[in-house]
């Protein structure tokens, strides 16, 4: 299917989001919770185990659209057991981290993109849509209501997951005409204790991630439990997660929980290519991925480098290695930001990925990391990446 | 993928089911609804929109099995806004219908079938197994203690839903160790009021339900919410349901709610065919698809008839039928059991499909539901594919 085709077939459309009222931040009723509870230390923090005192929740209805949003304090949904979001998998999410600079703001990481990708999914799965900003406003809100939740120190961040499903409350396959946004955080330390801790990847052809025209690019529930079996199957190896392969050509698409970079040189040139896999519609539109290819675009001598989004297959990667010419290879995600490879797995053979001595990740891998973390702490500005949501004083 | 190889892959694992109790239907607790509520006039039924006064809920944990059964008043679920259902979409679902018999019985239709496909929709992604047979007496209990809201009549029944979801509360994506299986049931009338009424539908490439080393084949939530934005594209041209075409050769796979059956006639040799797609993965494994081949193969002469699963392409059946040798084709489901099809849009034509004069059916469509009719209603026996389930009196 060529892009242009799907923008027509899937395009957000105004019927969907309906005439009711639009979300409005200014609107928020704020209910306290009674007895706001002690930040946990650092060390204690699991990610998205334990969440902050207070959650976000905006009901809509095809009829009146977008209602009061609300803070109140974190708990149950009180849900119909015939709600579509149980049956028919309604239900899309985001992820985003909100990080305490040096000069007492909490900010967030590019979070129109999160937004943007968040109405994208709605709309493939007909869920309302919604004006990002006001989104924005609403959680830098729910984010400064628990700010001494925030936890400080390098790699130490909230993590925000904003959440829509779908509440109608009847089993007729059919568009939801009521559904409700929520926001609700967690505090959270580096995804790895002790700093970089490369991971091995088992290529896998014998399950399917996402095919050309599915909703593999959109962050749906849906593409999420049927890995988990796969999952187990590569744990049981000894792998952490796998590498999904697509097609006879056995191209390589993403992990799962983060898109994937591969370091290449040419031997008989010199040259390096940074290569990940080009958005066809399979793989999810990462914020991190996007983040990386304009970063390594903007300082990556283009004398000595290439930096390319284009079909790389894991055969390619073998006979690559074979002849000394991988170099590194990343996940990166919102929740692990940059995640070094050491091995992919990939028919009986292990693909060794070269580290640097000592270290459990390779030279560029650590590079872009720094960018990244120091552009999320505020240490060094990126035109509107960095986006103050809340005050910590 | 060859099937062995998935099967390897993804058979229900002891591991998934866990060391705790099994499911146990003696253990069931009752808890009586207060005030039970009259049936409803039959022609107010609506298909899933009205409930019975109780639903059956069991709770699973990984480290306790199977808890206690309970039958109690039909209401909302409380579940941590975390829970994974919300985010991964960890949920599947069965559908079964429950008739009143002559003789004062109520009965369901082949439920062992649905629960066998329920326990591999739970294995494929990783939510706990259970004896079907103890689900199936625990749904006997739960329509006996609604049994006056199941409706009478010539197509009407109790249609049946188990459902069962993950509720561990965690955002790191991995195997739940929580879940909840619950049943409710709804009184409903025949899909279409007036009896037979012929769908129109879509052929459509430029979505994909299912693909293979997917999971089309499952009952899980994640195959239904993609699947609604191109029905509403289908509906704005004036169809009912899409019909689901995979791969270049653009076979006929399903059409999402049902199997498909097409009945094609050879001029040459004046021999019938009647034909669905195999049980390749990408397809549901449909208890009324099974229950057709099986009653077409008994009851049909071979000297007259094949019947038949295999690929049929949409080209194969706009060619057919340009010969004049496309003489029926249907749908088959529970909600809607035998669906006749009288036209098909394909790359801006359309397929006509001859029904009976003066009918909304074909021939062996018709037969076909009525066969089916016989034995869900008691009339007809057929081995122990009607099965008492609770008493009326």
């Amino acid at each position: 299917m060529t892009s242009s085709r799907a923008s027509r077939l899937f395009s957000a459309s105004a019927a969907i989001r309906g005439a009711g009222a639009p979300l409005d931040a200014t609107k928020l009723k704020v209910q306290n919770h009674s007895t706001p509870s002690q930040p946990r230390a650092n060390d204690e923090l699991v990610f998205g185990k334990t969440f902050t005192d207070h959650m976000l929740t905006i009901e809509w209805t095809k009829q009146n659209g977008w209602g009061t949003p609300e803070i109140k304090p974190y708990g149950n949904l009180s849900l119909d057991p015939a709600a579509c979001v149980f049956h028919y998998a309604f239900e899309l999410f985001e992820g985003l981290k909100a990080y305490r600079s040096r000069d007492d703001k909490i900010t967030m990481f590019r979070p129109d993109k999160n937004m943007e990708r968040m109405n994208k999914s709605a709309a493939r799965i007909c869920l309302p849509t919604f004006d990002s900003d006001e989104l924005i406003a609403l959680m830098g809100k729910l984010i400064e209501q628990d700010k001494h939740l925030v936890p400080q120190g390098e790699g130490y961040s909230l993590y925000v997951r904003p959440t829509m499903i779908g509440t109608t409350a009847a089993l007729g396959v059919g568009t939801p005409d009521r559904a409700l946004l929520y926001v609700i955080t967690s505090p959270v330390g580096p995804y790895f204790k002790s700093g970089f801790k490369a991971v091995k990847l088992l290529a896998t052809d014998n399950a399917t991630r996402a095919w050309p025209g599915g909703v593999g690019d959109k962050k749906l529930g849906a593409n999420y439990a049927p890995c988990i079996l796969p999952q187990l199957k590569a744990a049981e190896k000894g792998y952490q997660q796998n590498l999904w392969l697509f097609g006879p050509e056995k191209y390589i698409t993403e992990v799962g929980t983060m898109n994937v970079f591969f370091v290449l040189k040419d031997n008989a040139t010199g040259k390096k290519e940074l290569v990940t896999a080009p958005l066809d519609g399979t793989i999810l539109e990462g914020v991190t991925r996007d983040s990386i290819l304009t970063l390594a675009r903007e300082n990556l001598d283009p004398k000595e480098w290439e930096v390319n989004e284009r079909y790389l297959s894991i055969n390619e990667v073998a006979e690559r290695a074979r002849k000394g010419e991988l170099v590194e290879a990343f996940g990166a995600g919102t929740a692990a930001v940059v995640s070094p490879i050491k091995e992919i797995g990939w028919q009986d053979e292990n693909i060794d990925v070269p580290l640097q001595p000592g270290k459990q990740a390779g030279k560029l891998t650590e590079q872009i990391a720094n960018w990244i973390a120091d552009i999320q702490y505020g240490r060094q500005p990126h035109g509107n990446w960095s986006r103050v949501v809340a005050n910590l004083k």
